[in-house]
């Protein structure tokens, strides 16, 4: 069986396009070195390898059922689940107090790339739990995280995100669910909630949901929105588990993948009270959910990158062992027929790929990096990282996750009738990630995010940053060789893209809301394409720089990533043109359509 | 429940577009009318509704098994055969002596169109079928028609096409299964075939594969390739079924969907001779099963349509009926949700889905007119017509099959979590369609096909036609309003794509077969983007003549045509010159990729 994961790329996106091996001069984490990053590394592919990847497919054929009233998953997800505890996944970027080994950001994100590449179904329970412990972390008061948080640290409860309800979807200002005061300060929770993933199940000792509702008498809209800490299991004085909270399941939804993390319509006060303790003030619970819903894009992002890795190494070892056909100057029928990798199309699908998931996972590794930056790097940058990383977050969970898709595709194609059945897992990755520009927000919700909020954030000041740091890129490549293409192809995209933005929002007043945003999604795509040919400038430079001097297998790992950098600025990048076109236009298609003419 | 093909636009491309009503002028179809076609597609649509879409999704869920040494299907299907035989849809466009109505095959496959979006599982049976009779037709002995058609088109026996190994796959001049010589002029088979839909069933009286083989001590290579008709049971002298023809069933391959067809390896002579006959003149095994293999290209591209159009269709219901969010304008949290179809990117996802399905149906429709062309129309056009229809079917083939895909996720897209389940049927089609890139013949084989053999055909003849039809369209649409940007698109884009072809043949020689062949995927692309513009030219005509005098339903259906049409030349041709540019240059990016850099 193919690797799920490339160790060399991981360390050549650590350590050599970014600087990671530097981290350990900041206090924060002066406890580490490169070698205990490497052991990390290291126990997450062994983790991984041992205690998710074989029970991959398993657990897509064997989707969650519910028997007598429990959810029941394929029995070597519990077994999972204790070797990510045991491993001290769960906390290892907090504080040394709470038991963590302060781990950066980007290591994190590291870590958790081997689960979902291994097993995007069974890392959704740890990751989900990680995001909810993450944002009561900043934003709940000390006696909620000793009493909510810790036990999620330590892996014995589990958390999700309860946001979506049955008639509101993405919605969200639509919510009706209702919080009720109690006389104690607490509240009585009513409502139900719609595509709760890990929502139900017996993995954990309890179940920590944060959940959106409205206090009773609030306004309307998402000022009326707040954040409630709500327990599958009331707690005891004592911290221990106790009677039920009375959130019941209503329903398991029957995906076309993804299928190893259960996702549940749960309502909320059926058959008894569930109490809920708010999470700081109320009135902001969208602002605070957002906090961790920017970490889960990235975390989405970086699941797409992960599933089309995994899909690419698996399509590239066929491509290898593959014999079938020649080429077509060879006319000898007698000539033994060629490894499929010999076929320049297989060459171009395999380019395409390659350039697609290393991109991505450059891209997710750099923006995890910011989070670093945010926390432990200079005060002076941290409020231009800051936009840079709000800018970047929407391209960060949606173009990997559309572009992941089409790797996917193209690891089938490769692979033909063989890809297309169950026999290898890249039909059941194709599966996996089409949910990818589904949830944490569509794909219409990051264009109008991108178009609406982000380019003009800071009064430009967040565009100007992303533009200063390409620059910079650019300039850190001057003299290398072979880069000739990839340096072109950024420069041009650069062009057409902030020229379209500049037209597009000079008339946005004039526009008006809704035609100004017709086209947020041509605005997606070329900022995301130019972002992704900006990570390949990137990574094409600190290739060229380890080509210098390096030895034969690592010299072929770094011509490789020149043509893939090639590959994506001949292939790729010319669309950015095309999408500028369109939105420079203002062009008015989409809005004149009228409904009834479908 | 939405439903699974658009009349209206069926009626629209038939008789609007194409003139099908004018067929009946012709001897052939003297006995046929407009009345007659319409009773003939109102028996499709309600076969097809009331026999095959009811258990799609049983079919979908309940795969067939191997139970007792026999392939079990869900129960419905075996009542589906039945009703389409008794529908006389099995000879339809026969001769009258065989039993048949002489349907002319653009409504042949109009009929086909029904099923195929009702339930592309079950239809795959009869159009096996369907496809085999109609090789048989061609090249066997009036002996072997009467022995081995004649059951087929009365709907007893099945049919399938065996050409596939597993150590050879696409490359069939490399297939090893051999035909041994017997006294009686017949053969004996042995070896083994991979893929074979409908291989192995319960729901024919018996089974006549069309099988591959080498004539034991012939040249290597395709020369020595011959076609065997080898039935699953032998044939008495009377006709009548007899005994095990010794083809066993050696597998089923278990498929991420298209799972009503049973996918099949089959041994043949294990346990005891398996005897064939051969079908014409020994060596010319490939080119005969080519015949079979442009209708049946034809046949992918049309199933790749109607799954499309059935998500669309699936979609635009969901689009009208469900209520989320509110325009960007509106910042008033109590007014109510607008229906998603008045989001300005859902309409963009509908009218991309439109575009593709329409277009794809209007080319698929106008391929199998030419068909009709070739067999009834003037004598004087026809080797333009078989020069025209060789150049397109590649297109024909992949263009929907490709971007059908792109339609269904962007179906999924609109629907949201919804459309990632069970409880709608996109996520099936969406998986169901992903064969279709896949089988007779891989987007690969399409795009060298299309470059290095359709668009040099007849010493160039082949393109010119295609050019002169273009032209004498876009003369047809002149003085026609609404119809500016389709006409400009197409314009550049038959500009671009016959600059970049005469760039790219002009260096053919100098290149040498591999490179000239390198960037093929770009000359498929660019070609079929450019075809698509002129279907929707073409539509978007007999559109604006339409909509003159319309009332007001079928002004709506108009407009949206000529908005569609509109779409297609704004959002996709202006992605033809990017393709133009890649192949014109000869690029080597591909080609210069080394196996040990990836």
């Amino acid at each position: 069986m193919a690797p799920f994961l490339s160790k060399r790329d991981l360390q050549f996106q650590l350590f050599e396009v970014l600087d990671t091996a530097s981290l350990p001069k900041r206090p924060r984490f002066a406890e580490h070195s490169r070698e205990v990053y490497d052991d990390i590394l290291n126990l997450a592919y062994n983790v991984a390898e041992k205690y998710f990847a074989g029970h991959t497919r398993e657990a897509d054929l064997n989707e969650p059922q519910v028997i007598d009233g429990k959810v029941k998953l394929v029995p070597q997800v519990a077994g999972a689940m204790k070797a990510f505890r045991d491993a001290g996944f769960f906390s290892a970027h907090h504080d040394e107090e709470w038991g963590g080994l302060q781990l950066p950001w980007v290591m994190m994100q590291a870590v958790q790339a081997h689960f979902q590449a291994a097993n995007i179904g069974s890392s959704g329970y740890p990751f989900l739990t990680i995001g909810n412990a993450n944002l009561q972390r900043v934003f709940a008061s000390p006696q909620q995280q000793e009493k909510y948080m810790r036990p999620l640290l330590e892996g014995r409860w589990f958390g999700t995100m309860a946001l979506s309800e049955p008639q509101a979807g993405s919605g969200l200002a639509d919510i009706t669910t209702t919080a009720t005061p109690r006389p104690d300060g607490t509240y009585s929770i009513s409502g139900s909630k719609m595509w709760i993933s890990a929502g139900e199940h017996e993995l954990s000792e309890n179940i920590v949901h944060l959940v959106l509702a409205r206090i009773k008498g609030g306004p309307a809209g998402v000022k009326g929105i707040s954040l409630f800490l709500v327990p599958r299991y009331r707690i005891n004085p004592d911290g221990s588990v106790g009677e039920s909270n009375h959130v019941v399941l209503a329903g398991l939804n029957h995906k076309m993948g993804y299928r190893g993390t259960t996702n549940t319509l749960l309502n909320f006060g059926e058959g008894g009270e569930t109490i809920g303790e708010i999470v700081g003030e109320a009135g902001r619970g969208l602002a605070q959910m957002f906090h961790m819903m920017n970490e889960a894009r990235i975390g989405v992002g970086m699941g797409a990158v992960m599933l089309g890795y995994a899909g690419y190494l698996a399509s590239l070892e066929y491509a290898r062992e593959r014999r079938q056909g020649r080429l077509p100057s060879n006319k000898d029928p007698l000539s033994p027929p060629v490894p499929i990798i010999e076929h320049a199309d297989v060459k171009r699908l395999l380019l395409r790929q390659k350039s697609i998931v290393e991109g991505g996972l450059a891209l997710g590794l750099y923006a995890s990096s910011l989070v670093d930056e945010l926390q432990t790097g200079p005060e002076a940058a941290r409020a231009d990282t800051a936009l840079l990383l709000d800018l970047l977050t929407p391209i960060v969970k949606s173009w990997p996750s559309k572009y992941s898709q089409e790797a996917l595709s193209d690891a089938i194609q490769v692979m033909g009738g063989a890809g297309y059945t169950r026999d290898y897992p890249v039909e059941m990755y194709y599966r996996d990630n089409r949910l990818n520009p589904i949830h944490e927000g569509t794909e219409g919700i990051q264009g109008n995010d991108l178009l609406g909020r982000k380019v003009t954030a800071g009064q430009g000041r967040a565009l100007a940053v992303l533009l200063e740091r390409i620059q910079a890129d650019l300039k850190a490549s001057e003299g290398l060789s072979g880069l000739d293409e990839i340096r072109g192809g950024v420069q041009d995209a650069v062009e057409q893209s902030t020229a379209a933005l500049r037209t597009i929002l000079g008339q946005a007043e004039q526009l008006g809301p809704d035609l100004f945003l017709a086209n947020a999604n041509s605005a997606l795509e070329m900022v995301g394409h130019t972002v992704m040919g900006w990570t390949w400038l990137r990574q094409a430079t600190a290739a060229a720089r380890g080509l210098a001097g390096a030895r034969r297998e690592d010299a072929d790992f770094y011509r490789g990533k020149l043509q893939a950098a090639k590959f994506f600025a001949v292939y790729e990048l010319p669309k950015v043109q095309t999408w500028a076109e369109l939105l420079a236009s203002a062009d008015k298609t989409t809005t004149e359509m009228q409904g009834d003419w479908f």
